[in-house]
C-alpha cells in the first residue's frame, strides 16, 4: 500500500460516498441541495453498513425528517449502524433498531422512549454502548466515537449550503465539527432554503448535503411549566431553598433542573426573595434554557445573564427583545450551544439544583427505574463537584470550608449540589429508599455498575418539605444517613430515623426545619408566585411570550 | 426609560462603538477591513474604560499585533480594562498593566511571564480576578466574564470578513462566540487577506473588524521536545509507566503532559511497548497537541486518532498527510479547538499523565513557586476525576474498583491521574516536600486558598525513578503518606519513610519497583527511543515534519 493510501482511507472513502451520491442523484443534486423525495437514495448511496451515524436528536430540536428517512432504508443494504444520539425522543429513533437497520446505540437521555428502549435491549435488538452525560458524549465524538455520517437539523440554508439554526442551535455545531473534520459526511435537513440567511451558524464548507424537509423540524417545549400546577408544598420548599441555601451561600451563578420545584423558586424570586432584600445578591447569572417561569424574575431585574443549552418554543420574541440578558446574534435571535452551556454549568456555576426519583441512604440518587433505561442528560455533569475548577466565589469557598472544617485536608472549594424532592412522589412512591432500583436495573440490563444520576459524595444538600439536610457538615457515614432520614418524612426511611441523633443534627444546624429558618409556613401559599398561570407569564412578558397551543389553557 | 431602551443597552452601546469607529476611520474602513496603521484609532473608538477585553493569548497562537496596539493606546482615554487571556505569553500582555491601560486580569497560564506578573501584582498595578483551568475560563465567558471586546488572530480573511484559522484554531471560535452573541465587538488580525479562503472557521457575521498585521502572528512551538535531551532515567520511568500503568489498566484513551518524561513514553511505544505486544491495546486515542515525539508511534500504526487543542509549528504538512489520524478539514489542514479538546480530555480520556514541580505528603501537587504566579493551563481539568462521567471502560472500572475495594460505597469508575517526576528536579530541588510553596504564595498574593494544580485525592499514581506508588490501593491517610515517601528516593521526604511500612506496602503491590514489574534496569538505555534526536523525527515523518529553526541542530 502506498504511504498516501495508508493514511487517507477516510478521505478516500468519503470521496467514494460523495461520488456514489452524485451518480445516483444526477441532476437532482444542485450543488449541495437535493429534493426531499431523493433523500432515501442519498442515504443509500452515502451510508455503509456498520457506520457510526450521529442523528440529531436533541433535548428539543429533532432532525425528524432524516430520522424517518433512515427508518425507510433497505436493511439488506444498510444495517448494523451504530447510532449516536443525545436524546432518544422520537419513535423513529428506535424503529431503526426494530427494522434491523441499526444495532448499536450510544446516547445520553431517552425519557420518552425509555421503556421501549429497555424492551428492545432485552430482546437483543440493540446493544447499548453506554449512557453518557451530554458533554461526555460530545467529548467522545472527538476521541473514540467520531461520527462517520451526521444527520442534523437547521432552520434554513442558503444555496451554498450555509446553515442558520435560529435559537435552537443546540448540538448542531459540535456534531458537525466532529464529523466534518474527520472526513465524515454531513447531511442537514432545513425548514426552508433562502437567498440570504439572517446569520451563518454553520459554514457551508462543513456541510455536504442540504434537503428541505416537508414540514418544519419538530421542537419539544421541554422547559415550560404551567404555574397553575405548582402546589403550596412546592412554594414552601422554594422558600426554604431561597432562605436556607441561596441566601446562605450567596449563590449568584447557577443552573436549575426542569421540574416544578425549581419553577417555584424562579417564580418566588421577584416576590419572596425580593422581600428578603436578595435582589442583586442571588441568582443573577444562569446556565439555563429560557424557562418561561423565569420571565417575572427577568422583568424584575433579578437576572443579568442567561446562556442556554437550547431554546424554548414560544420564547423567541421575548428573547429577541431582551438581548441584554440572553445570547443573541446580530440578527436578533438567540444562539444556544449545548456543549458550551454544559461547560458553563460545570465550571462557571456555583450550584446545581434539581429533582430526582429516588435517593438512598448515602445520598446517591437516580431517575432510573425498573423496565426503563432513561439516561440522565446534563444532570451528572452539572450535579458533580467540578474538581478541575480553580476560581473562587463566596458560595464555593463556604461549601468547601463546611466540608473540610476540622480536617487536615488542603483547603478547597466545592460546588453546591442540591436535590429537591417531596418525600413521596406520584402514586405515593417514597423518594427515599434503602436501595436504588438502579441496582436491579444494572443487573437486568447487564451494566457494569448501577446507573446513578448524582453520587452521594457530590450531593451537598437534600431539601424536602420536612427541611434541609446539609450533608457538607456531616462528619461520618452514620451522621450522613441520619441527616437524610431526618428529612425523609413519613417514608419508611424517614420513620426509621434515630430520633435522638436527628435532634442532635438539628441542634448543630445540619438539619434545618422551616421554623429553624424563620419561615412562617402559613405564608407558603400560591399568592407568593409571581405568576399563577400561563396567562400571567404572557402578561409578565408584555405579550412577547407565546406559549405553544397545549399550554394555552385560558 | 422605554422598555426597549431598558433591555438592549448592550446592542445600543455596540452600535455607538461601531458608529464612532465608522466616523474616525472614514473611507479607510472598507467593509470590515481597515489598514494596519489605523488600528490605534479603531481601538480608541471602539474601547471604553472598564471594558472586559479578551485578547487572544493562547498556548501557541498570539494576537501579537493587536496586543502591541493595545499597549500604545492613550491611557487617559482607555484605562481600567479588565483583561481576559488564556495565556500571558508576551511582554505586551503585561505592558498594558504597567502603562495604566488595564487594571484587572483573569487568566489560565502565565508561564513565561509568571515572575513579572507576581511583581506587578504585589506593586498593586494589577488585580488578579482568578486563575482558571482553560475550560473553566471559557465557561465563565458565557456566564459572568463575557467579553465586551475580543481581539483575536487568524491566518487569513476574505473581503467579507470570514476567517480562516488554519491548524491553530485553538481558542478563537469560543472567544468569538461568547463575544459576538452578547452584542460585543470582535476585531481580528490576519496574516493575509485573500479572495477565497481554504475554508471558513469563523463566519463573517460574527466579526466586526479585520486588520492585516505587518507580520504573521506569533506561534510558540510549545510541544516540541528534542529526543536528544531525554535521559536514561526518563527511559526507565517510561518503561515503568508502560508496563506498570498503561498495560495494567489497558489505557487506550489518554492525554499526555508537555514534558520530557511523557515524550519518552511516546518514543517507547513503537519499541518497548510493541515488544510487550501492546500495539492496539494501549494509547490508541488521544486528546493531544500534535507532539513531534508521537510521529514514530503514529508511523508504527499505534495511534488511531488525535484531537488537538492547538497545532504545533512544523507539523502542518505531516498532519495534512495523516488525515486518518488528525482532525483535518476538506481543505486538508487541521482544525484544532481547545475548548472541545479539553472536554475530550476531561470526559473521554481514561488517563492524564504529566509532571509537576512539587508534591506534598497528601499527594497534592503544584507548579506554583515563590515569586511566580504561573497558573496551570489545562492540567486541573484533565488531571481531575471527571465525576460527571457515566460511560465505562476497563481502565476506568479497574481504577474505581481498586479505590473502593472493601468499602460499602456504591461502585463507580475513576480516572487515572498519574504524576511522573524525578525525585530531584533541576538544581537538586526535591520534588517531594512537606509543605507546598503554594501555601506561602497564597499568603503573598492574598489568594483565598493555595493554588494547587492537582489535588491529592484526584491523583491515582505517583511514578518516580524509584517506582510506582498506587494511591488507589491506600486505605488510610497514613498509608498514603508512606506510599508517597516510599517512592520519594533520597529526598528528605523519602529518607523519613517508615521502612517497615513501606516494605509492607510493597508486599501488597501498592508500591512497585522496576524489578517488581519485571523490568531489567540495564535495558533502560536511550537505544529504546524510537527517535534519538530531531533528525530522527524528521526521518520518521518521511521528511514531512519541518522543525522550527531553533530545533534544527544537525
Amino acid at each position: 500500500m502506498t504511504a498516501a493510501g495508508r493514511w487517507n482511507t477516510l478521505q478516500t472513502n468519503r470521496q467514494q460516498r460523495l461520488q456514489r451520491a452524485a451518480v445516483v442523484l444526477g441532476n437532482d443534486l444542485q450543488g449541495k441541495l437535493l429534493p426531499q423525495q431523493r433523500i432515501g437514495d442519498c442515504l443509500h448511496a452515502v451510508l455503509e453498513a456498520g457506520d457510526r451515524v450521529c442523528l440529531e436528536g436533541n433535548n428539543q430540536k429533532q432532525a425528524d425528517f432524516l430520522a424517518k428517512a433512515l427508518t425507510r432504508l433497505d436493511a439488506t443494504r444498510v444495517h448494523d449502524l451504530h447510532m449516536l444520539l443525545s436524546v432518544l425522543a422520537l419513535p423513529e429513533h428506535l424503529d431503526v433498531f426494530d427494522k434491523g437497520i441499526a444495532s448499536k446505540l450510544d446516547f445520553s437521555f431517552s425519557g420518552p422512549q425509555a421503556a421501549r428502549l429497555a424492551k428492545l435491549a432485552s430482546a437483543g435488538k440493540l446493544n447499548i454502548g453506554a449512557i453518557h452525560t451530554y458533554l461526555e458524549l460530545y467529548a467522545r465524538y472527538f476521541v473514540d466515537l467520531t461520527p462517520r455520517v451526521a444527520l442534523v437539523a437547521a432552520q434554513s440554508a442558503d444555496r451554498a449550503g450555509n446553515l442558520y439554526t435560529g435559537p435552537n442551535t443546540e448540538d448542531t455545531p459540535t456534531i458537525v465539527e466532529a464529523t466534518a473534520f474527520k472526513s465524515g459526511i454531513v447531511i442537514a435537513q432545513v425548514n426552508e432554503i433562502v437567498d440570504v440567511l439572517p446569520r451563518v451558524d454553520i459554514p457551508a464548507g462543513w456541510v455536504d448535503f442540504v434537503v428541505q424537509a416537508p414540514t418544519p423540524h419538530y421542537i419539544e417545549p421541554l422547559f415550560t411549566r404551567d404555574p397553575a400546577l405548582i402546589s403550596e408544598i412546592q412554594v414552601l420548599m422554594a422558600m426554604m431553598a431561597i432562605k436556607g441555601i441561596y441566601a446562605e451561600y450567596e449563590v449568584k451563578r447557577l443552573n436549575h433542573g426542569i421540574g416544578f420545584d425549581t419553577a417555584a423558586i424562579e417564580l418566588l424570586l421577584p416576590t419572596y426573595a425580593a422581600s428578603l432584600g436578595l435582589k442583586g445578591k442571588i441568582a443573577s447569572h444562569w446556565a439555563l434554557n429560557p424557562h418561561p417561569a423565569l420571565i417575572p424574575a427577568i422583568e424584575a431585574g433579578f437576572v443579568e445573564s442567561v446562556h442556554s443549552f437550547g431554546s424554548e418554543l414560544g420564547m423567541e420574541d421575548y428573547i429577541r427583545a431582551r438581548p441584554d440578558v440572553f445570547f443573541v446574534g446580530a440578527d436578533g435571535s438567540m444562539r444556544s450551544n449545548r456543549a458550551l452551556s454544559q461547560a458553563a454549568g460545570h465550571y462557571a456555576c456555583d450550584m446545581f439544583i434539581g429533582s430526582t426519583l429516588q435517593i438512598d441512604l448515602q445520598g446517591n440518587s437516580s431517575t432510573a427505574t425498573l423496565g426503563r433505561i432513561a439516561g440522565f442528560g446534563g444532570a451528572p455533569n452539572m450535579g458533580a463537584d467540578a474538581r478541575g475548577r480553580r476560581h473562587a466565589s463566596p458560595a464555593w469557598l463556604k461549601a468547601g470550608r463546611e466540608a473540610r472544617a476540622g480536617s487536615k485536608q488542603i483547603p478547597r472549594g466545592q460546588k453546591l449540589v442540591v436535590q429537591m424532592v417531596e418525600t413521596f412522589r406520584e402514586h405515593m412512591q417514597p423518594a427515599f429508599v434503602e436501595k436504588l432500583d438502579a441496582w436491579q436495573l444494572a443487573e437486568q440490563a447487564k451494566m457494569a455498575i448501577p446507573p446513578v444520576m448524582i453520587y452521594g459524595d457530590d450531593v451537598t444538600h437534600i431539601l424536602t418539605e420536612e427541611g434541609i439536610a446539609n450533608l457538607l457538615l456531616c462528619r461520618s457515614e452514620e451522621e450522613r444517613e441520619q441527616a437524610i432520614r431526618g428529612v425523609a418524612g413519613y417514608t419508611p426511611v424517614g420513620l426509621a430515623r434515630d430520633k435522638r441523633m436527628v435532634e442532635n443534627l438539628r441542634d448543630r444546624g445540619i438539619i434545618k426545619r422551616a421554623e429553624d429558618l424563620g419561615i412562617d409556613k402559613r405564608l407558603a401559599t400560591r399568592d407568593l408566585l409571581a405568576a399563577k398561570n400561563m396567562k400571567d407569564l404572557v402578561r409578565a412578558s408584555g405579550g412577547l411570550y407565546q406559549p405553544p397551543k397545549r399550554f394555552r389553557n385560558w
